[in-house]
């Protein structure tokens, strides 16, 4: 297998916080992203018809794009620690939580960056009003959150989980343009504290 | 089991056509969407903190929402047919897509309502220019995907799943105030017409 990857964008990141957490040694090929290298006809037609990244190369050549999809086959093959949920109803309510801070947190966070990043001013109409608009609706979610974490330990429940992954992605991209966890938010700060002292968060 | 349900809402009718697919028979309870009902801190506090349908009620109780999150779910106590993949790395493929449908094509059409309806009016800073990219988005990727459905039956590949429910309901939704299927667009024609014929697309 191989990881096509590229350091500074938040997807890439929650794939290799996934490897890390796994104890997973998969070779990295760094892609060269401000060069435009994962827009070219050749990466879209051999790796990703949608230009994005990141991308695990199977053993057999096939390209497998989408990082929870990436990060369910890694779940597959490696299933300890289960990152995905241990039976039937906690893989739902695992997916459940990782939907709910890619909705409500990633998303926004990301749409600040689409609608403002120069990267980005080629692919998309830049709106400062929808980059504000994300904003507002990424820090509600963070309010949210922080009461959420008043009476569990992880984003979904007592174990770390891809949800957990998915929130810290997010959380450390958007400070503090975005977002920033405020003095009084002290659940989620404890919350914070906690997964970035895994050694997976430097990943 | 109980579902939450709402009729005229894309996401209660992914839910609803993937418990068509596996002849599945769980009660419904309408919310009154349109009163607000889901709104309340009533809804909120004892269905999804969130105000988001649907949600499935299991029977001892607890609340499940995202609707792939109760997808997932079912197709663990209801494992035929199979919706979500047959094998590890059939389950990752089957992710991929239905993710390129929710974040290329389902998300647009949802922004450009999100940025235009009435009834979204209380919750969001609507932008007309942000429905215009969103338009314009949900209709670069219906090209794409009309290039997709030439050397396969389903959005995922030989089989139907749940990327095929995720296209139909978002298409469906989006026809023809943000985008159509344009007579060029075959097998995305064809393909629409197979799916649209299953006794499921009705729910």
């Amino acid at each position: 297998m191989k990881l096509y990857d590229f350091a500074g964008a938040p997807n890439p990141r929650r794939v290799r916080i996934f490897i890390a957490e796994k104890g997973l040694d998969i070779p990295v090929e760094t892609v060269d992203v401000r060069g435009g290298a994962n827009r070219t006809a050749e990466f879209r037609t051999e790796k990703n018809p949608l230009g994005l990244l990141p991308v695990l190369e199977l053993d057999d050549g096939t390209p497998l794009s989408e990082s929870v999809a990436i990060c369910r086959y890694l779940e597959s093959i490696a299933p300890e620690p289960p990152l995905l949920g241990v039976d039937g109803r906690d893989v739902a309510e695992v997916e459940m939580w990782n939907r709910r801070m890619e909705w409500e947190l990633f998303k926004n966070v990301g749409h600040y960056f689409r609608n403002t990043a120069p990267m980005f001013a080629e692919r998309y109409v830049q709106l400062p009003e929808a980059a504000d608009e994300a904003r507002r609706l990424s820090r509600e979610c963070l309010r949210w959150l922080d009461g959420v974490l008043a009476d569990r330990e992880f984003v979904a429940g007592p174990r770390f989980t891809i949800a957990d992954v998915t929130a810290l992605v997010a959380i450390d991209l958007g400070t503090p343009s975005v977002l920033e966890i405020a003095p009084e938010q002290r659940n989620l700060a404890r919350w914070h504290e906690a997964v970035s002292a895994r050694p997976s968060s430097r990943a």
